[in-house]
Parts: structure tokens; C-alpha cells; sequence
């Protein structure tokens, strides 16, 4: 797909087709995150891929708008430091990494959808995180329920204009 | 050029040719980060673009690893709500909205950097931000002063298999 094909078709989608990703896809949208940049290349993230059905049940229940997870062909857990650690930062460089496997998703026509974790103990059970990891944001993945991934020509957001200072704001 | 052609081609560019980039290309970059997908669809983002060469010159004054904004043909300075938002969030989205901006800058041949703040007073003197903003991440913005922009085969990163966790950590 073109670029910005995938850029304008990535939409959050939260009803996944009974349709398994193939494995080289996977790794491909993983490697989308790997490659993403990061302050002085510190690259705060480790990503946990389930594709298991009842751990994805239970890892659906980290957050009430995670439901999502529970039916998708898979789910990356990103996973970050602790927020104590030394450059008291991590939030920033986890989103890119998290935009960059929803873009490379979207080309393969893959949904994808980020839902945060409020039961942060259940999600460390689930996923087996190590003491020193806190923050963890849930990518899940899989094909559409109702309709192909195609261009969206006017999304629900602010208009540019008023998004877009130019010179000053 | 195709999706996976500007993930991989797009890197940290931090010497610029003195090229300037279309106003449309400009704004398809803007677009891409407006489009970024954020909690509850919220979109805390403001960007500044900055072109003029002395407005530049000023904002790359804000942090010694910004130095790179001086030359820029361009720079958006994302900006974020203060750190007290009723979310007590923004950083993760911003970063989805910086990286959406950089991969559709890849994809046009453009290079791109992000650089934190340090100056935040000056910052916020030479963008003219609003007191209830706090929060500023630059990215420069030109074709690079090396050489174009080509997927890059094996990018400075920790080992795939080392970054992603099957099934559990």
C-alpha cells in the first residue's frame, strides 16, 4: 500500500474477523516498532505478543476499554520502564513506537486499537513483567469485523486550521 | 513510495540541505499528525510550524540537542496541554502524532529529528504559547544534506528477539 494510504486508513478498530495474522506479519508490524526512534536512542520498550485466545480473554480485563483485546487476532503488550527511571520519561517514545506498528499494520490491512491498563498487578501477571517495568499500553490487531481498511476522507478530528499555528500560535 | 519503504527509510536527519519543501508537502506532514489517534480521541496537540530562518535560528536555542532546528527548512513544535491536564497524560499521544508526521515526511524524501526542550520560557516566547501549555517536542524538518533517504537494511537497534517477549516475558 502507499504510504499515505496507510497513514489516512489506519482507524482505531475494535471488532476483529475470526481470522488468525500469519506470523510474518507479525514480525513485520513488531520490527515497525523496533525500528521507531527514541531520545538518545534509549528505546525504553519491550513488546509482548499474545496470540493465545484465553490469555487474551484475561489480558482484556487489565481495563474496561481493553475489551477489545479479547477478540483479537493478537495483541502487543508495549511495555516501558518504571517511572522512576533515570530520564523520567518513557510515554513519549512508547506512542511512536505504538503509531509506527498501527501504520505498518494498516498496510497489510490489519486494525489496530491502543487501550491503557488500569489493573497494572493483572497485567504484570498475565504478561510476566519483570518488578522493574511499569507502564504498559496494549496494542490489539487483527482484520475488521465490518469493513476492509481503506482511506478515511474526513476523520473525527479537530480541523487543521485550527490545529496548524503557523509562525505563532 | 510504499508503507514499508518510509518505515524503514525514515531516520534521525540532523543536516539539511538549503532546500526549501512545498507548502503542500507542509501541510500533508501536518495532516498525517493531525490524524494520529489518541486517548478518547482527545487530540492534545497543537502544532507551530516554524519556516522562517531567524525564527529558527531563535527556537534552536531552546535545548543544545535542538541544534539541528537552526537549518531545518522547517519545524513543527508539537505542543501539549500543562502536565496538571485533567488526564495527568499527553506524552504517548504526542509521540503517535510525531511519528505519524515523520513517516509521511519519509515518504515525501524528507528527513526529520525531534528534540526535547529545555528553555521551556523560551520556548514559549518565540512560538507565543499560551500559559496553559507546557509541553513542547520539536521536529525539524528538511532533505537531508547526505544523501536521500533509502530503507535502511540493519538500523541501530537492540536485536528483535530481544525486544519482543512470546506469549510472556
Amino acid at each position: 500500500m502507499q504510504t499515505w494510504d496507510a497513514i489516512t486508513a489506519r482507524r482505531n478498530v475494535r471488532a476483529f474477523a475470526d481470522r488468525p495474522i500469519p506470523a510474518g506479519d507479525l514480525d513485520r508490524i513488531l520490527e515497525a516498532g523496533r525500528r521507531a526512534p527514541s531520545s538518545q536512542n534509549w528505546q525504553p520498550w519491550d513488546f509482548v505478543l499474545v496470540t493465545d485466545r484465553p490469555q487474551l480473554a484475561e489480558l482484556s480485563q487489565v481495563f474496561s476499554g481493553a475489551y477489545h483485546v479479547a477478540q483479537s487476532a493478537a495483541t502487543i503488550a508495549i511495555v516501558g520502564p518504571s517511572a522512576d527511571n533515570p530520564f523520567r520519561r518513557a510515554q513519549f517514545d512508547l506512542g511512536q513506537a505504538a503509531l509506527s506498528m498501527a501504520i505498518a499494520a494498516a498496510d497489510l490491512g490489519i486494525g489496530s486499537c491502543h487501550a491503557g491498563v488500569a489493573d497494572m498487578a493483572l497485567a504484570r501477571r498475565v504478561l510476566g513483567l519483570p518488578a522493574d517495568r511499569d507502564w504498559v499500553i496494549l496494542l490489539s490487531l487483527g482484520y475488521p469485523a465490518d469493513r476492509p481498511l481503506t482511506p478515511v476522507r474526513n476523520p473525527k478530528r479537530r480541523p487543521l486550521d485550527e490545529v496548524v499555528h503557523r509562525g505563532h500560535w
